[in-house]
């Protein structure tokens, strides 16, 4: 193996992090998967969101150390505000990320187990995922290496050395060996596919990059991130499904890029300005997805998203948020405006999804009045 | 392993390009290394570009097919305009680019050997590079689960299905196994530090993202980018080594920008306009990287670059090319007027630097008077 003596910017060792990160469920049904997570989980405090009927009872192992939400509790706690939080669809599991006081949130969902790696060594997926958010990104410049700050690895030649101390990780995409997270059509097309490449990778998504984020083993500073991981409107009473996470990430990406711009002028402008770009890491670890959704099911889901994405996806590439957008909050305040300026006109669901956003952020300050503003483009603003 | 059957995106087998493709090698000693990639090698046609004293002989294996040109050849063939290719550096290899009239070019260094992947195989690099150039690239948006055209891989849900045609490839950048690819400093810190970890993955670097492009392992599509795959004024008589590859791959990746622009306007504007973008790969093939150079020379060959480095990368970060070129010609000439406007500030070099880059250009007409001037940004346009 490499020298160990001389990488002093790689992680020695993994911080268990217990009492700074909740693990998030979405479910319907009874959680006997933790089982099989019971030595990587049962440290942690989990955070049950319960979908569906808030009459049924989901049964969870003993043991484990958890809180759950059914809707009853949602409308009970938000009020009127519940509104931006969906039902019938996972991405429920945004409001654990606003009850949450930790700093960093682990989310999984109920049909995903442990993988193991080419060595069959079970893999400890948080563990992972806590190495990559403690470990910086580097969203600026591209590294053939990966991740440069890993053991046994370094920034290549060619690497400028101004931006080799990296960026503030925000989130952590985790990959699933095999059912592939594929949409409807291709499910439809590769009935048969299972991803069986271990690709021992962790890279840095680029600086105005899109990316496709997939909420079943994701990970992310809350502190830093947490107000722009609204998973939107999907599910019950709504046109579409199945893009609750990719809306969160292409929000998150776009705010991120927002401070991501402002670092880099920083690093080459020479403006002391620390701590300012987030970065987006993607790769291991992997967890193992048993069983594919429905693919019929899905594809009455995902249908108006497979069109609007065609006009979504400009919108967030050629979206820019004013320099006076210093906090998650205003990023995503600001987006909002956007979004119904822009994409409105394409549906009257994006009004709503709009006005959800707004309702969003509103109840996040409201579940978390202090200390939770992100500071972005400006090391020195507190307020939000 | 996945469906066969509806991975039909995917190349089934690798075509030779036997007459469509040259190794360029630049060096200055005799080429035993070429024994060991006999079995890959032995179909193609090798140009040798032998760099330093003239009157050395470089003895070649016999039973290779090839044709070799030391500083005498490159001077009686260029005439003056022989002062854009470099002299005591392997960026002389250039001279092989311009001089081949194949579509594809394979560029090793004659210090890499064959690698095995994790079963213990040898790896034909080259095979894999011409798998990397005939498949589609995916510039625009990033795929989690890295090339989505190779067996057992796709598109993830939430991917673009107006981006999933990709773009032409230009080029394909191999890495290394054993000793990474490091500058002095890296090296100097961790002397003991081996690349051992094989990354089964290609991916797209995605528009707008630089890279530092390493000539080591490298191919590409001769057609389509030659003639910005030019590798500067280095060595002998020159204040700055070890940035011939770096400075070809920003040059590389700017040009093609701006015809991914065209491409991604093409595919959301809907305009017609096929065949545009190009795409940049890297991740697989390893070669086995036998020996470190030295990093105290290295040093003083790089350290000009260290500094002006720091410049250069906001300069590529920021240079855009007007809609009128549509050649990578017409591109490059372009770059070279900023190349001067900017970076001449920074020392005479630049200046010197720009001029050759357009002696380049004139010397590669020269030799390639029609047929070569790729279309960027009009698939209508032939002339260069």
């Amino acid at each position: 193996m490499a020298s160990k003596a001389s990488s002093s910017s790689s992680i020695p060792s993994t911080p268990l992090l217990k009492d700074e990160l909740d693990i998030v469920i979405p479910t319907i049904r009874n959680l006997d998967f933790l089982e099989m997570w019971r030595p990587f989980f049962q440290p942690y405090h989990l955070i049950i969101v319960q979908d569906g009927d808030p009459s049924k009872t989901i049964k969870v192992p003993e043991g484990f150390d958890y809180e759950l939400y059914n809707r009853n509790d949602i409308n009970r706690i938000l009020g009127p505000k519940a509104s931006c939080i969906s039902f019938k669809d996972s991405a429920c599991r945004c409001f654990g990320y606003m009850v949450s006081k930790k700093k960093y949130i682990y989310t999984i969902d109920d049909d995903c187990f442990v993988a193991k790696d080419p060595s069959g060594k079970e893999i400890n997926a948080l563990q992972q995922h806590i190495k990559n958010l403690l470990s910086p990104s580097t969203p600026f410049f591209f590294n053939t290496l990966y991740d440069p700050y890993r053991e046994g690895a370094d920034f290549v030649r060619g690497y400028p050395f101004s931006l080799r101390e990296g960026a503030k990780t925000a989130v952590s995409h985790g990959l699933w060996l095999n059912i592939p997270d594929y949409d409807a059509p291709t499910q439809l097309v590769k009935p048969r596919e299972r991803n069986q490449r271990y690709v021992d990778a962790v890279l840095t998504i680029p600086k105005g990059t899109l990316f496709p984020m997939c909420g079943m083993n994701l990970a992310f500073d809350r502190e830093l991130i947490g107000p722009a991981m609204y998973f939107g409107l999907m599910g019950d009473g709504q046109p579409i499904g199945r893009y609750d996470d990719m809306w969160a990430g292409w929000c998150v990406k776009v705010s991120l890029s927002n401070g991501l711009n402002a670092f880099l002028c920083s690093v080459f402008c020479e403006v002391i300005c620390d701590h300012l770009g987030l970065g987006v890491k993607t790769g291991l670890p992997y967890i193992w997805h048993s069983k594919a959704s429905n693919p019929f099911v899905n594809l009455k889901k995902e249908y108006n998203g497979i069109f609007w994405q065609e006009d979504i996806i400009p919108f967030f590439q050629s979206a820019t948020l004013p320099k006076e957008c210093i906090t998650v909050q205003k990023c995503y305040f600001e987006l909002s405006k956007q979004v119904k300026e822009k994409l409105g006109k394409i549906d009257p669901y994006f009004n709503k999804l709009a006005d959800a956003m707004v309702t969003w952020i509103e109840a996040w300050d409201q579940l978390n009045p202090s200390g939770t503003a992100t500071v972005l483009a400006n090391g020195s603003t507190k307020g939000k």
